[in-house]
Order: C-alpha cells, then sequence, then structure tokens
C-alpha cells in the first residue's frame, strides 16, 4: 500500500505481527479446532487462546488497538488498520490472542475515557491485562434498535446524592462477548429520560454480569453457530445501579456510541478485508487442485472471473476503509461519517460475496466446518445487521448527499 | 394456476393437503422446536413427527409423491409439484409426515423399478410405511462428485455364481438420511470396472447400514446446524455386498442416476418455493409491524421493491419447474434435460435471495433459530451443490444451445 | 409450450408466421438498412415495408392481435401471445408487416370499443387497413406521468350542445408513430376537470395530427436513435376538439388507458422474449466463430454460463407473460394486475442483459449498427420506463402482496 | 483525498481547473449542443472549443497531462489523476479544451519517446500545440483484437537501406479521432513478421491519414452516436510506408501498447469518476424535485439506496485509480499490471450503474440528449470493450493472482 504514508513503526509491528501469525496463529488453528470438538461446549475457553496471548505479549503484540500511549503503542487509526486486517486472517484466534478482539476494544475505550478511578482499577485494568472480558448490551430483542430512539430498557432514578440509584428494566439481546468464561462486566445502555430531547434520552452503565437481577437467558446462534465468546439474551428485572457507574453522565449515551462506533467499524471492516483475503487463498488453492471433467477447475473462465472479481472487490475496501481510517485520524469522526458509514455496508457485502463464491468452489466441503467458509460467512453476515441495517447506513449517506444538492451552490 | 390442466383430482389433494397444514402442521412447529430441544440430539426423532404421519395417512396424504399407482395415488408429476410446494412451506415437518421426503422417495423410487422381491419385502414395504428410512450414498469428500468419472468407491466382485460378492470399499459423504433413528438401509454408488467406457463404469448397490464394514464416521454440519435426518461421512472397508444386491446389473449405475434424477429436482425446487413463500410471508407481516423513524418498515420504497422482486421470481421460478415437470411426463426426462437443469440452477438462487431479504428485515432475529429463516437459507445453500454446482448444470444448458447453432438450420 | 392448451388454429397460424418470417422478413432486413441508409431520412418510410404488408396480407398473417372476430381472427391473449414473440425477432419489420404494431394496435381497440361511427370510418377503417397510422400521447416533459394525477395538459369545455368543443393546452412527449409518414390521427390524454376525483379528472379525445394548434415540435432520440416512426414533442396552443370526440366520455380517460395497456404489455413483453431469443441466436453464433487465445470464446465457461443464464431468464420470462395473457383471458384485467405488473418489470430487465451480454461478445461491432443489438438495447431500454417505470410497478405489486398480510387470514 | 500526498502545484493546477470549469466549461455546454445541432454534421468542429481552448491555454491548463516537464508542467500519474476526473465531468469540452483528449494524449507520448526528428517536428509540435489531432488504428472489425496475435493487417517490407518501405494492407475500425476536421496523422499498429515470437511480430507506424491507398471508409456509430471525434473504419490499400516511420524499430509494436497503455487506462478512468459525480449531481437534482405521490422522489427509501450506492462504488473506483497511478508513479506499470487491469474493469461498470439509474431517475427525459446521460452511458459502454473486453482483463488479474499460489510460499 505504498500511497498511504504508513509510520516506520507501524510497518515493524505489522511484519512482527505476521511472523506471530506464521509461526504460531496458523499452526494454532486444528489445536483450536481439536480442543473446542473435545470440550463439547461451545463457549469453553480453549488452553490453546491462552498460551497465543502470552506469546503475543512477549512479543509486544498486545493492545495494538489502544489509541492511548498509556495503554498501549497508541497507534493511529491508519496505522492500526492494516494490523486489524492481518488479524482477521483467523478470526477467532489472532484478536483475542493481541488482546484486540470486540466489544472489548471499545469497551476499554469508553472506560478509558469516562470511567471512573475504580471503573479503570476494577475493570480497565484486568482488561487491559487480558484476564477479564466484558459484553456491551444496547441491542433488544422487541424493537428495531437501529433507530435508537426506539430503544426500551428503562432506567429510573432513584433516591438522591451517594445513595442514588438507577433501576434498570427491560431485555437485551446480542450482548455479545457475555458467555465468554471470563466476562464480568457489561456497559449497558438504556433510556433515562423518555421525555427529553431525542438524543439525550439515553445513557450508557457499567454494570457486573453478576449483579442481583441480571439473568443471562440463553446464548442466541448464527446460523446454527454458538460462538465461542456468546450473544447472550440478558434480562434486567430491577437491577440496581449506582449512579456513579453512569458513564459520563445521565444522556450522555448516545454521544458515547457515536464516539465508539467510529474506530469499532474500521477494526470491524479491515477484520473483514482479511477473511476475504483469506478466503481468496481457498479458494484459489482448492481451484488449483480440484478436477472436473479432465481439468483443474481454476483453469474455467468462470472461476478466474471470481477470483479477479474478488481481488478487485478486496482492494477497493481496503482502500475505502484506509482512507475512512485516515479521515477519523486528521478530520475527525464527524467529517468522516459518510465513510465510515459507507464501509459499514462496503465490507460485509464484499467479504459475504468472496466467502460464498468460496464456499461454491468448495463443493460440499463448503458448507461444513471442515473449512473455515460457512462458519466465517454467518459472522458476517451478522454484520450487515450489527450495529445498523445497511439500509439505514444507505440513507445516512444518502440524506447526507442529497443536503449538499439542497444548499446553493456557492 | 388456471392455464395448466391440473386435474380434479389434484386439486382435491391439495385442498386436503392445505387444510392438513393449516390444523396440524404449523400447530406442530413450535411443538416440534421444544421437542428437539428437550432432546439435547440433534437427530432425536421426536415423538409429535409420528403423530403427524398417523395424520396424514388417515387424511389420505401419504406417499403422493409415488408415480406408480399401486404404491400411491400415482400422481403424474404435473400434479404433485404443487403438493411438494405445500409441503416445503414447512420443511422440516410436512414432507416426512407425508412419507414424501428425500431421499427416501427416490429409494423408494429405484427399488420399485429396480429392486428384487427381497429388496421389496425387506426395505420397500417399510419405506412405504414409513416405520424405516434410507440413505444414498454417492458424494465422495475427495473429489468433485459432480463429475461422475471422478467417483472413486472400489467395488470388486469376487467369486462367482451364488457366491459372487462385491467387496466395497471408499469414503463417502453428505449421505442424508443416514443418521435418522429409523435408517436401516442405503443405496451405494461405486465403480465396479474402471475399464469399462465411461458411463458404464459404476453400479448401485443395496447395503445395510449395519453391515460389517460400514462406519458412520460423523454427521456433517451445514452452516453450523445439524440437521435430524443427518449428513454423514461414512468409511466402507471390506463391505461384502452380494450380487444380487447390485441394482439392475453391474454397469448400470449411471443410467440409474439418470433416471432417478428429475423427479427429485422437480420436488426439491417445488419445495424451494414453498419455503420462498413462507419466508415472503414472514417478512411482509415482519415489515408491517416493525416500526423504524416513525413508521412501519413496509412503507419504504426499498422494502416494496424487494417484496416485488420475491413476488415476481417466485412466480417465474414456480412457471418453469412446473414447465419442466409437465414436460418429464409428456415428452420424457431426456427432451425435458435443459429445463430440469434450468430449475436445479434457478430455484435456489430466487429461494436464497428471498430468504436473504426475510433475515435482513428481521434484523438480528434473523440470523437466530427464533424464525425457520436462517436455518432454511442455510439448507437451500447446499442445494447449490448438492447433486452437481449451478456451474455444471449452466455447462450443460449452454452446450445443449450451442449445439443448436452448430447444425446447419433446416 | 407443450403444457399450455394453445388451440389449433394459433399453432398453425405460428407455423404460418415462421415461414413468413424465413423466406420474407430475414431476408428483407439487409433491404430494409439499405432503403433506410440510401434515404437519408430517418422517418422514411421504405418500399420494402409495403411489399411485406401486402405478402403479410396475402397470408392472412393481418391484424392478428385484434381480439374482436369482426375485424380479425378473434385471437385469445393467450393465443396472439407467441405470435407477438416471433414479430419481436424482428422489432422493425415484422409487427408493422402484420399490422401488429404499437402504438396502433391500442389506438385500433380503443376506437372499435368507444369510437363513434365517424371516427371508425375516418380513422379505425384504414388503420385496420395498414394504410393509416396513429399516434398516442400522454407522456408529458414537465411531470412525473406514471402518476397519472400529475398529467397537466389543460382541456377545457366551451360552448354547449352540439357547438361544444374542448380547447387543449399544454406540452406531451414521446408520442409514438407521431413522425411516421402515415400517421393521420392521435389519441390525447388530458385534464378535463382538475376538481373531480383523482380518476375521474382525465379524459381522451381523438385529434387530427394536423388540427390547428398542433405543433409537432421534434423527434426525440433514444439514445442517439431516432426511430423510424418518431418519438414526438408535441404542443398544443388552443386546440379547439369538437365533444363528440371525447371517447367514452369527459372523465374516462384514466379508464380508457386501463383497459388498453393490459394487452398492450403483453405484445411488448412477447416481442422483448422475441428480441432476447434472437440475441442469444447471435450470441451463440458469435461466440462460435469468435477466436480467442486459441479456441472460440464459446468454450470458455463465463460465455458458457451467460447462455445458461439467458436460456433459464428468457424462458421465466416467456411463461410468466403467457400467464398473464391466459389470466387476462380467464379472469380479467383486475384479477391479472400482478402479473401484468410482473411481466412490465421482468421482461425488459431480462431483455436488456442477454442484449447487453451479446453486446459484450460482439465486441467493439457490438455498440454499431452493423449487428441489431444496440439499436434493440436502446429501445428495450425505453420499455423500462415508457408506461411507468419499474419503481412504480414494483410499488404496485408490492402494495397488493402487503394488503394480503394485513387481511386476517380466513 | 487527504491520505494521499498530493503536490501543491497539484492542488493550485485542481483549484485552478475548477475554476475554469465553472466559469467557462459548463456555460459552454449549451453553446456547443447549439452550434452542433445548427451545424447538422456530427463532426463539425464547432468555434466554441477554440475558444475554450484559448481560454485553458491562457490559464496554463494546457497539456497538464504531459509527463515530460518539456511539453508540460511535468505532473506525476498521481497528480494528474484528479484534474482527468475534473475534466470527465464535461467530456465533450473539457478534455479537448485542455489538450488532454484521447488518443491524442497517448499519442503525443508515443512521438515523444519514439518519435524521429521529423516526426517531433511535423506532428507533435502541432499536436502539442492542439492545431492538429491524431487518431491510433489497432483494432481490426474481422478479428478478437484484444488478443494481440490476432491482429492481421500486413506490414510487409520492400527494399532496402533509405529507401525501404513497408506495404500495408488490412482493414482496422474504431480508429478514434479519425474523423476530427483536424486529424491529419495516425499511428498504425499491424504485422511485420508473423513468423516472429508471439510480441515480436507487430510494430507500429506513423502514417498521414491522407497517403495513398488510406480510404477512410466511414464512421461508426455508438449506440446511435457519431461522436464528434470519430470512430473510423479505414481502408489500407498498398499504403506504402517510408522505414523510418517505424515506431522504435520493427517488432517494437507489442511493447509501445503496452507503454502507452498504462497512462491512457488512468486517464479514462478518472474521467469516467468524473462522469459519474455529474451524473449523480443529476440524480440528486432530479430526484429533489420531481414529484410523484405526494412527496420528491428523493424521498423514497430505493432511490436512497441508489444515491448511496453510487457514493460508495465512485469512491472505491476512485481511490482504486489513484493507488494504481501511483504504483505507476513508484514501482512502474509492470508491478501495477494488476491494478491498472483492475481500474480497466471496475470504472466502467461502476459508472455505467450510476449513469443508468440517473436515466431511470430522469423518466423518458434521461434516454433522450435533453440531458447528457444516454451520450455518456453510450460512450462508456464502449469502454468495456476498447482496449480489451472486462473478460481479458479478468482472465489477467486471476492468472497473476493464481500464479501466487502456485509457486511454495517462502
Amino acid at each position: 500500500m505504498p500511497m498511504f504514508d504508513i509510520s516506520e513503526r507501524a510497518e515493524r509491528i505489522r511484519a512482527d505481527l505476521l511472523e506471530f501469525m506464521d509461526t504460531h496463529v496458523y499452526p494454532a488453528e486444528p489445536v483450536y479446532e481439536q480442543q473446542m470438538r473435545e470440550s463439547g461446549d461451545p463457549h469453553f475457553h480453549p488452553p490453546i487462546i491462552e498460551e497465543l496471548k502470552a506469546e503475543a505479549r512477549r512479543r509486544g503484540l498486545w493492545n495494538l488497538f489502544h489509541p492511548h500511549p498509556s495503554s498501549g503503542v497508541g497507534l493511529t487509526n491508519l496505522e492500526y488498520a492494516p494490523l486489524a486486517e492481518v488479524m482477521g486472517r483467523s478470526p477467532h484466534l489472532a484478536p483475542e490472542a493481541c488482546n484486540c478482539n470486540a466489544p472489548d476494544t471499545g469497551n476499554m475505550e469508553v472506560l478509558e475515557l469516562f470511567g471512573t478511578d475504580e471503573h479503570k482499577a476494577k475493570y480497565l485494568a484486568p482488561l487491559l491485562d487480558g484476564t477479564m472480558r466484558s459484553a456491551f448490551a444496547m441491542t433488544e430483542p422487541a424493537v428495531a434498535s437501529s433507530d435508537a430512539t426506539n430503544i426500551e430498557m428503562s432506567m429510573v432514578r432513584e433516591g438522591e446524592g451517594a445513595d442514588a440509584v438507577y433501576v434498570l428494566n427491560g431485555r437485551k439481546w446480542f450482548a455479545s462477548n457475555a458467555l465468554h468464561k471470563n466476562c464480568k462486566v457489561m456497559i449497558v445502555m438504556g433510556k433515562t429520560d423518555p421525555s427529553a430531547q431525542v438524543h439525550r434520552q439515553q445513557s450508557m452503565m457499567v454494570v457486573p454480569i453478576d449483579a442481583p437481577g441480571v439473568t443471562v437467558l440463553r446464548g442466541l446462534p448464527v446460523y446454527g453457530y454458538q460462538d465461542r465468546e456468546g450473544h447472550a439474551e440478558i434480562d434486567f428485572a430491577d437491577v440496581r445501579v449506582p449512579a456513579e457507574d453512569v458513564l459520563k453522565g445521565e444522556g450522555e449515551g448516545f454521544a458515547i456510541s457515536q464516539a465508539r462506533l467510529g474506530p469499532g467499524r474500521i477494526h470491524h471492516c479491515m477484520r473483514m478485508v482479511g477473511m476475504a483475503e483469506r478466503a481468496l487463498d481457498l479458494l484459489c488453492e482448492r481451484a488449483l487442485h480440484r478436477v472436473t471433467f479432465g481439468k483443474p477447475i481454476a483453469e474455467n473462465a468462470n472461476i478466474q472471473d471470481w477470483i479477479a472479481e474478488a481481488r478487485i472487490e478486496i482492494e477497493m475496501v481496503r482502500l475505502l476503509t484506509l482512507k475512512a481510517a485516515h479521515m477519523m485520524d486528521t478530520v475527525g469522526n464527524k467529517a468522516a461519517r459518510t465513510e465510515i458509514a459507507a464501509i459499514k455496508v462496503a465490507a460485509p457485502q464484499m467479504a459475504l460475496k468472496v466467502l460464498d463464491r468460496a464456499v461454491q468452489v468448495h463443493g460440499a466441503g463448503g458448507v461444513t466446518d471442515d473449512f473455515p467458509l460457512a462458519r466465517t460467512w454467518a459472522g458476517v453476515r451478522t454484520l450487515r445487521l450489527a450495529d445498523g441495517p445497511d439500509e439505514v447506513h444507505k440513507r445516512a449517506i444518502a440524506r447526507q448527499e442529497l443536503r449538499r444538492h439542497r444548499e446553493p451552490r456557492a
């Protein structure tokens, strides 16, 4: 990617990370599969993960995502993006090995910025240390949560001063990570003031997962898969949260969620670029070795078209994501909102197409778990919905575009 | 479908079937889900299935698929096709309830046509009776099985006369139904004579699933789902099959497989039409009741486009499948080969598109098992590969088309 | 198409028409091209057309479209549809040769049903005789005419009784046929009562093209093509139309336009099926004879995919159109409205795709007029807009579909 | 585009160019249309072009494309690319106004690098001066010219030393610019040695358009359009070309064509980005002002989806093209070959999609010449074929990709 001025240190870390992938992560994949299979528990925490974490940390490949030099290398979004792509090539191992997995990354950022000293000691420190995991609870089953004003969880304030608490009632689902064996805490979004101005109604709070009244009901399957970290449905019945656990202040929930989304989308999209690259590798290798009607299927022009289209589309999405990252670094989240929405739409569609074609080239094997294609497809398909469906993001882009045409030209 | 001359009896059966769906099948769906969930066994055979079977039989909705009047109503393909569509609306219950599920249907046809008296007594009778299930073992993990000449399972003849046996060695996978609790027998395709002419090398044999040397290794997941009937990987090590269990004769395997494919594809494609109709129903209902930005999403023009495109595409695939069925009835499988290949390509793509858009409209819920969309999608995705990937069928259609242009015009 | 009960007479006419195409129409194509080129006038009426008309009439292939036995054979829509397909294979010659070209066909139907005796003598008779041509003026440049309530042409009544006239003011465009050398009359849609109920505001009138105040301003090009029959922009300035030239009665315009649309869409869609078949023929022939990298491009799997997809999609659109025709014959326009809207959306998109791929296979030649592909593409592209853009028809289908789900199930 | 280090001078020129567009080019568009229409000659050279050229030159916006500082500003490909985009917004005026139009640009580069002193004096000087135009003759009607080995024009050497000539026989078409009123010279590709190694058979020669034996047969229409500069079919009958007019040397034709293609593709692709931006502007403006069913169509979610998809796709193609430009500048044409092939595939498809949707939003007007959409679409459609059809470029990309997987990993 010579056109981007990637810093020397970022290049060096990328080289280290690539070596770590080759020497440790890829070889760990079959071990991981076996440990998971043998456990019989889809939410098992296999020892190989801890081994990889130790090794990554030893190599300085730890908390790379973290923008604050205090807690990590302090890379820019543009510097970190290519690293997220590399980790995306082994999505079940590499991000957690490097302590760079969602939603812990976003939670760590939020706690760094808005957490109290107690939050930092109790949660942020072990999260940065990789010994604790955390969940994020925003989406609700009963309403279209992409329209934040729909959120129904009630957070009612009771009492005053030091004794003030919020009483939480409601139902969340797709709280990712909540079934991870090490998950201890959630950041929860709800409504503190339904009568306030639309974007001041919501607040975010820090809630221990074992708080009285919290019940993890079940892990939601994604196309038949129970992801290891889990997507939980959680009931909140009169959960009492001390007022000091409100992040940033009452009514700041929407603002915090806007702030955390930008980097998170960059990470997700670059990981999807990595997944697509891996799928294209698998597609090419299979196509070169599978023979029908007397020749490798790689010699068929339709398969060659797929390969070329994959190469073109991967490249375009990567560049758009890097541009969005660079804009976030230089002109900020707000100025980059069209680009951030654009990658949220473009990356999953590209990755799904490449993955689906790779499945097709793998024949019946492609739909099984003998290859990582079907499982990765299922995960990416979810990302066309998570954090807002495509349609909501396209609507936002179009409104931005139309606005330009409503204003008189200078 | 007034343009097709559907017989009065077929119309009457369809009305009976629709009533059975309304009064028994749809109400049984949540019961089925609960029985399966409670069993903890993906291959559990839930009691509700036997109840539905009894009721269907009582109503004369039994073995409707069967073309031979001796064993059923003796409907034509055109008559049966709309019934397969109706059953497809509840794909995990209705086909088995009516004893019309694949691959038992194809196996029953093959045994009717080519089985010995012993095969008929031992296997066909209980299959028609619904007390036994059967599998079909053709696809192999090591080769692209869409090119039948690739098949590697060896079937070596030993001995002479009454003592002659074939010794089977090889590996099959995607042997559907093999994990059904009632599965007792397989029809297995392999190579008896690698030196024969290309389409005379293969033979089909009847093999008990508990024959010495047969090992069911595992059930293959499909996008994370372990289907109840199972897609098994099966090892054959020196399995000895008596020569009288060769169907039709040595070298007839390819011919039998051609014969069974036609009706099977009609059934599959019409069931997919039914699945797509069900998905469109769910899409519309969700769109009418889910509100974002102040109005039901059904009022958004993009969602309306999806609905209209689904209606158009479902209608077209249904008509094409009915045409193929009618051609099979009137001019035969060979004359209908382009149409049969065409529906094999068109139906899954149409159904996948409708299902995927229904998932999108359901938001995060769409990817879970709270709705039947994700699971159905996974099953249909497999049908772009089962019995030959799209690309092989398109190749066949194109060659047929080009042939017309190679010949001088009359 | 064995599944449709096409009558023996329709089959016989189709055989005659195919012979006429082979012996006269296809051989006339280069003659036509030359006569048009030599004339230097895009609206020239070349002698070959009159020769073909005489021959078609001699063979009884005349006014086949006409549903009224008095004026033609009296074929049903289902009987006529396959004939329209055949004519569509040579769209600039065959329809006019057989006096079956739009919009004359629709105009003849309207005059038959709603014309006065004078209209019939003065216009209908020579139209049926092929000696006169007519235009239809509905679309306006200033408004989105797909929403009929937008129509702005004013038709103001003056005077009473026998002297009553309507004074027309406004601008029409895409009045097809108006530049045909033999065009003498138009049917014009406008607003007689802007205060009436929405679908009672419009009226249709018979207006001679040389009426005082009528000015044909220009022929509109379609992607650079000036079609021979012309798409005219016409100014109406105080054009005085006697009240007896109002068709059916004041306020009946919308109702008449609904009635004429059904058959017209069947004709258009079947002609597009014919155009697509012709394009596929050309594609296959070119692909068999063009060599790159050492082999005919027909041997490339991507080109084979295109051929197969064309075959599948043509077949599906043909069946859907035949179904719509059959429904119009048996249950009427209103019950068939979803099907009629569906083919209006499906047929042009299918034909455009086949044509565009045929262009691609023809290389640079494909975009020129050395092959009929580019010109036909341009004409078909217009049909995604004429008589309502796709989006309006999809909206109508979706609303129909959603209505089913709003009503409680029986 | 903050992520690319665009030089200050390039930014300054871009600002100047934008101002020139606003103050001179856009206002000249209706004048141009009128002068062309009034001339009645599609190949007319309208006075407004010369006025714009004078103004552009006065402003220093002249020969910006030229990489050699001797003849221009000496911009890099990355610097020039955004300027080509701006010019593409008015594709019939701006490139010629700035003396940056194809194929003159490529011809000027070739003459600069490989021309004799006489070529430079006689042709290059007036080309750089804008007083002469030139054509490029490579494509042949009889063969698929995308496979350069197919080229059939014979160039037979006669005589020796100073008297040596090549005798040219053959037929070329799509020789763009050959019908420009100022066109005086062609660069012609043909075969000098059919027995040589595949890529050494071809040579390029400088041939005056009025050389004896050269006959310009006709201008080829593109979807009905006769482009002003013309796409000529040209016959060569015993055309005698002095040996010193062979560029670079016998057998160097293929090498020269490879060298000229890179920058030409960047230019074409960036102009298409500009065309797409213009189309999106028109789409948005129309959508805001056109009303159906009671609201501007810009409020419909399907139109908003189109706008968002256009924004996303334009952005991605722009970035990919800039990357290709930057790679050409930094690592050279050969290392950039995948990227150069990729933009050749991606840019036209993106632009066609945006243009087609803009046509749809414009209703019937969209297919006429009242808006620049249809004509621009036709031009862009040609670019999916010119200089190799998509399929050839995709084949090249896929082969490159597969090569990586054939080699053992380091």
